[in-house]
């Protein structure tokens, strides 16, 4: 793997590839020993021009666990907030010996811009860019889903026959994005449900269905359902549902929560707000997989940066 | 050990032992190579609510020598600041797989809160909870007394007969609610001066002497006297002295150091305010031990932390 | 090496023998695993009371490509912020074990006031002190003419006979100043091209010759054009051209640098104005040096560190 940027080209075969060394590295995160030599004398860098601490965290677990270190460049008050441009940015991380670079962006596209660029021989992690992907978001949704859906037989197998129901605010979240190429390569089918001011205009485009009605959804009896976070910032966009009115009809709030079927996954890539688009009684359940899906994230980025920084990289994107 | 959240419930031979593992990673702190594979493979969070550059320093210093891997979690800037409860983000911790929780609060109990809570499996430290305690900088304050008092002949032993004078704001100060129960179980005696404004309604209860003069303290020839930081943030308030007022009658200035015995302890746990409750020469005199506690610190954070996280995990508190 | 506060003590020597080892680091930078376990068990901390996430970056690889552990203490939020004294901070970070203090500091001179203060027992690194001296970017910037000169036979060499040109903001540059002492130490000859206003008083006592007008000094056919980086927040100042006449007389535009001799090396410390001291076809041309003064940069501080801290620590400064 040369980077790993978006979800949207990523064969059936990469991916399935790709949870299976996952697979390996969460054996290795039960042991008592967490630790392998896999990346000594790596170096990769954390370039975050946001705030996300959860997602920050995440890959520097992931690297440390494979004894690579980490360095973490906060954006904020460093030479980038004094105007220097993503490209002698990147090229000063390029000129340290970065081996890769993880890379949150508010800008839709800069992930692909410093991968593309040639400014960098680095492997690029895309950990987030505007409202495009957030692929090991999910990356980590697809192997919670299989090893729930397989149990301990999830070697080499896809999604398929699935069905899962994606709901919220679709319009500006990245995480669906990549979830949506993602699973429908991997077999599942999805459901995109959310108010209809929140639905991408070019939604016709993608490979899923569409609906304004989550009781509707629910009754057809998805294998998932998940659970997008509501973004504060977002509420007093007049687009957007009031708090209440979002709830009564688009949150999986208690009642709703009972009527699903007791083999129906919740999810959620957290942080949760608890009462808004989902109760405490859903998100503490035995069907939730809130806490699963951290776990899982760390086994997926080591996995992730493991194909990004030994053996081979090829030129796959 | 399960947890370090206060020193009330720390029994006189838990501590001691605990004391006896630190006076063994002091001695590893004087080798050339002051790493220990100790804690390879364990992850230790520095969750930190609050800013608090010396104590978080202390912990990554002690971690990093017994090889665990840190990660540095500052609430600032992080979901937590976006509303995320406090539930949520130790179990994200937790699903990462932190070993130990470092945490710092404004609010007395939260790490009791987040170690009762059943949130978590990972060891709970409490490195600093509102105006509650702070047991590690006590456990480094008994290190220092029986160090200076015992030599090298310490092991096994505690403070007996020892008199602890505790100088300042007693109303506000974690630092000595932790020493009046650790100090008093190791069998010192300890005397509580402050102004009276800044004494706890409910002092009776403690296992202390109350005295508003501290000259007439001094005259019983302490074993040692610890001065309390001045939190320049409580100045403006109507029941604190102004700082002139305060160095005249709490203060140790060059007099009232100039009259001490030459064997009594000057205790401080930093940063100092100096010229206001203590001056320059007590500060840098031989009888002060102002930097040995910051290096015992890393020694009794080393020891909490090895208790904490190798071996067995008893479920004392 | 005892501690490296400026290069004006530095002898020819010594200078040489730095760059001769940071050469030796380079060779290993080149290697498929770039981890070396020289200070495995140090405590290198990063003091940085100025941000500068370039320098601290580059410190932080190097520490670590050693095998150091390394402690970010930024003083923003810290106790330094409540008043603590830089004497308290520093025997703070002593008393923790820190076997070597990289400090940043506005104020010129704080390396050397820590230094020989006494106060520590740690190696001090200068990281860039108000607007005195950056001695590691002066000896990346050797390195880095060394290098190019000499190409592979670079071992025990000066850069005796080389004529630099520096240009820009030379009464504010710490860059500059520790240029200055080591390439005429070297061997360089130097010339120094500013707007008058921009000329420090005490110039004549350095050993350069000034001008006020860059391409009277580009027709001499220097070997290399340092462009310092112009300060934004100078800009404002009464003293300072704006930018426009800034560029037009003192900026290395594309006309400037098509007439250069191709044999002319192009410097910048960064991070770049593109367009106000450098155009973008000079600072991305084959002439330039910045990405290899960046990798020369971890070199160089591997080296500084490596000689700070392993073998016999003499009192040469």
């Amino acid at each position: 793997m040369r980077h790993l940027l978006t979800t949207k080209d990523v064969s059936r075969d990469a991916a399935i590839g790709l949870l299976d060394v996952a697979e390996d590295m969460a054996a290795t995160q039960r042991r008592e020993v967490k630790k392998l030599p896999t990346l000594r004398g790596k170096t990769v860098v954390n370039l975050f021009f946001e705030d996300s601490t959860r997602t920050r965290i995440s890959f520097e677990a992931a690297a440390k666990r494979l004894s690579a270190d980490v360095i973490n460049f906060s954006a904020k008050g460093s030479s980038v907030s004094k105007g220097e441009s993503l490209k002698d940015t990147a090229q000063t991380l390029e000129a340290m010996g970065a081996d890769a670079v993880v890379i949150r962006h508010s800008s839709s596209g800069a992930p692909r811009t410093l991968a593309s660029s040639g400014w960098i021989s680095a492997g690029v992690m895309n950990a987030g860019d505007g409202m495009h992907e957030h692929p090991t978001q999910a990356l980590l949704d697809a192997f919670t889903l299989r090893a729930r859906t397989h149990g301990a037989a999830t070697r080499g197998r896809g999604l398929d026959g699935l069905h899962i129901a994606i709901v919220g605010d679709i319009l500006h979240s990245r995480v669906v994005r990549s979830n949506v190429w993602l699973l429908t390569t991997l077999g599942a089918t999805v459901t995109i449900v959310a108010p209809p001011t929140l639905v991408p205009v070019d939604v016709s485009a993608w490979p899923v269905r569409v609906s304004y009605d989550l009781d509707e959804v629910l009754k057809t009896r998805p294998d998932a359902v998940m659970l997008l976070r509501i973004q504060a910032e977002r509420m007093h966009d007049a687009f957007f549902p009031n708090s209440r009115e979002y709830t009564r009809r688009w949150g999986l709030d208690d009642e709703r929560f009972a009527m699903l079927p007791k083999s129906t996954i919740v999810m959620h890539p957290g942080p949760m707000n608890r009462g808004l688009e989902i109760s405490s009684s859903a998100a503490d359940s035995a069907q939730s997989t809130v806490r699963e899906q951290v776990t899982n994230g760390v086994s997926v980025r080591m996995a992730a940066l493991y194909l990004l920084l030994s053996g081979e990289r090829e030129e796959i994107q």
